[in-house]
């Protein structure tokens, strides 16, 4: 099929705007795929470099990654103002000029799309605007700084002061030079004041947020914590109250059960309670170039179809039975010489490596409890057949459970 | 405004058809301001009752939660080719007929959403539909089934057998009477036929996905995984292996910083991994009736109104500033006698109540660490000012950090 090109226009090549401009063509195929449209670049527009006007001309859609007040905000109106979509990633913008920018999108009739601006590829925008839009919102609450989540959980295995993890995450690139916005709590507060608006149809203005930043908190905070079993995470919170609103960012305990409690490093995430369905939590990478990138396309593609539909199958995929999976094998064996070698040798023998293993009990009640490495389906089933068959050994049928391996965030 | 009705015909009256039923005429209101319709129910067809025909005449919109495959599967494509829009919670349906309604449903060009599904009010058909549309998924891992993930939980718990775990969970209302589905594996499986459909555009049928119960889960494997580190889940996979896919679900055992290992009891949740985010999580309840009818009604909104706009304010609510926490309270203190109790003294004047204190160390390194009940932020504020003004027994000025008291999920 040879189908229509849709022309965007970007404006900024910071580490957003630079990752977005590599991942569009890298994905124009898919786009059209699912849109019937071929998504390409019209030209971008830095600060020094380029003319707005010309590059409105010839878009369809504008994706503004400038961040800032001004120019962004004079150039989403215009864009809106001449029938363009506009996908936005600007936090500042929003918590300070939202109403006026959504009142345009909606008298222009064009969207405004805005997922990167809160937590990332977390897509915390569309659930509240969307799947939630039929659910009365009681309560958010939000770890969406990933530059004092990493700092908060770096202090808490490190044991580090607070100058020493903000150094480590200037590092590793989870800080930026100038880490105030960050570690103050304001950057977290534009984001609580954009989720508020849309969880609670309430105008909230970032001036109107409370917020208290994690510059103060001592290593012995953390200890503390540690031996009343809590753990300590900037959290920002948009709740009702006696019929008003309470929007704010503060640094909080969370005892092990709260869902927040388990993220750590540079995540986000954003949980989202409602007497209607109890509670929603989303969670993933908060910042970076391709995590954010990938929000905004996720944005454009949205504003270039029709709602949701599912595209035709594009491939037919061979499914694949034989799978690489470690495994936990229980045998209750008899308390005997050799036993533990003998099974070893079968596991061996099959390409089977143990892991770890825990030997209990004695006599009858003796088991072999180990975990193995991953190995192909198939060939731990042939040990397991030929370890069945040590009936002589054997007080039980043995008994293997798949491992997940990978260790995560 | 008078605005215009939108009609929406049922088809089932069972668990989520019933709390449908009642959510739409609570939610109306809510739903004209956001689409500018009125949606209205138009009729319930039952299976004893009423007639499609006549329901489909009547109705722009059908919602199916008949469940099984025939008659959904008829009325659903006669819907469709009538033009009306389906949105379905049916997972047998979908994961044994799917490419045939989803070709239906695009070449009559009316949608069909079907977010209840899978993972009941966890957004995940909407994330991979739309927010991933521009990302090349690489797996999906889900627990899909709350009725199995409650059961193992218990069993963890209480050291129960999974007789009897599935006797409570069926007390409780999270098993039913005929529980086979739910513990063979074979509700995840549909569901995870679904989502590798999303995540990979390639077909997938219930019976290309291998599946394995928890019927055969004995408390000792639990009790063994206990002691390394482990927790047991009832996991779904569908991920590329060889430029081919594999879609699988068995009983597997997490380590402890696994997005999905802190996700107890009935709930759900879902892992997408792609190179281009790292990885997104989603959680939260995985069935019963009004969180199931959340997720449809959230589907049926976006049947209604064109892509996502931000709606007008709908409220001014007030911005409430002094709320309601509890703190952790740090002080550094002369070891003498009656330090605790002046301390006190100041809490209780202010109201400030102290539900656990850890006392540390001797002479001029004491330390007083406390949490207190929570209390409107002012109280406390003032207290911490009475507090820091006993400087004749403080060796450095408090400090205070909140605690968030919910216990959850």
């Amino acid at each position: 099929m040879t189908s229509r090109e849709f022309r965007v226009g970007l404006l900024g090549h910071g580490t957003v705007g630079s990752a977005f401009a590599k991942l569009l063509p890298e994905q124009a195929e898919r786009v059209e795929r699912i849109t019937g449209l071929r998504p390409s670049l019209t030209g971008i527009l830095t600060r020094g470099q380029g003319s707005f006007d010309e590059l409105l001309e010839s878009s369809e859609l504008i994706v503004e990654l400038l961040g800032g007040i001004e120019p962004a905000h004079e150039y989403v109106l215009r864009a809106m103002r001449s029938g363009r979509h506009v996908v936005t990633a600007n936090k500042q913008l929003l918590s300070r000029h939202g109403e006026e920018l959504w009142e345009v999108a909606r008298s222009e009739g064009v969207q405004l799309r805005f997922e990167g601006a809160v937590a990332g590829v977390v897509p915390v925008i569309r659930v509240l605007q969307e799947s939630l839009a039929g659910a009365r919102v009681d309560r958010v609450h939000g770890i969406v700084n990933g530059t004092t989540n990493f700092i908060l959980t770096e202090m808490a295995r490190t044991g580090e002061t607070f100058g020493q993890a903000l150094q480590e995450a200037q590092r590793l690139g989870y800080a930026e030079a100038d880490p105030t916005d960050d570690v103050n709590g304001s950057d977290a507060a534009a984001k609580m004041a954009i989720l508020a608006r849309l969880a609670f149809d309430t105008p909230v203005h970032i001036d109107q947020v409370i917020y208290e930043g994690i510059e103060h908190i001592q290593p012995d905070d953390l200890e503390y914590a540690r031996e009343l079993g809590l753990g300590l995470k900037l959290i920002g919170t948009a709740e009702r109250i006696d019929g008003g609103l309470s929007v704010r960012v503060h640094p909080a305990f969370l005892y092990p059960g709260h869902p927040l409690a388990s993220v750590g490093g540079p995540f986000n995430a954003v949980t989202v309670e409602s007497e209607d369905i109890t509670e929603i939590t989303m969670s993933g990478p908060g910042a970076g170039g391709p995590q954010t990138a990938s929000a905004v396309l996720g944005d454009v593609i949205s504003a270039m179809i029709p709602p949701a539909s599912t595209p035709a199958a594009a491939h037919r995929l061979e499914i694949v039975e034989d799978v690489v999976s470690a495994f936990y094998l229980h045998l209750e064996v008899a308390d005997q010489p050799g036993v533990l070698a003998q099974v070893a040798q079968v596991l061996s023998s099959h390409g089977v490596s143990v892991k770890s293993v825990v030997q209990k009990g004695l006599g009858d009640q003796a088991r072999l409890v180990m975990v193995v490495h991953p190995v192909l389906e198939s060939r731990f089933a042939a040990a397991m057949t030929e370890i069945a068959a040590l009936d002589h050994v054997l007080r039980a049928p043995p008994r293997a459970i798949r491992v997940l391996e990978e260790e995560f965030g």
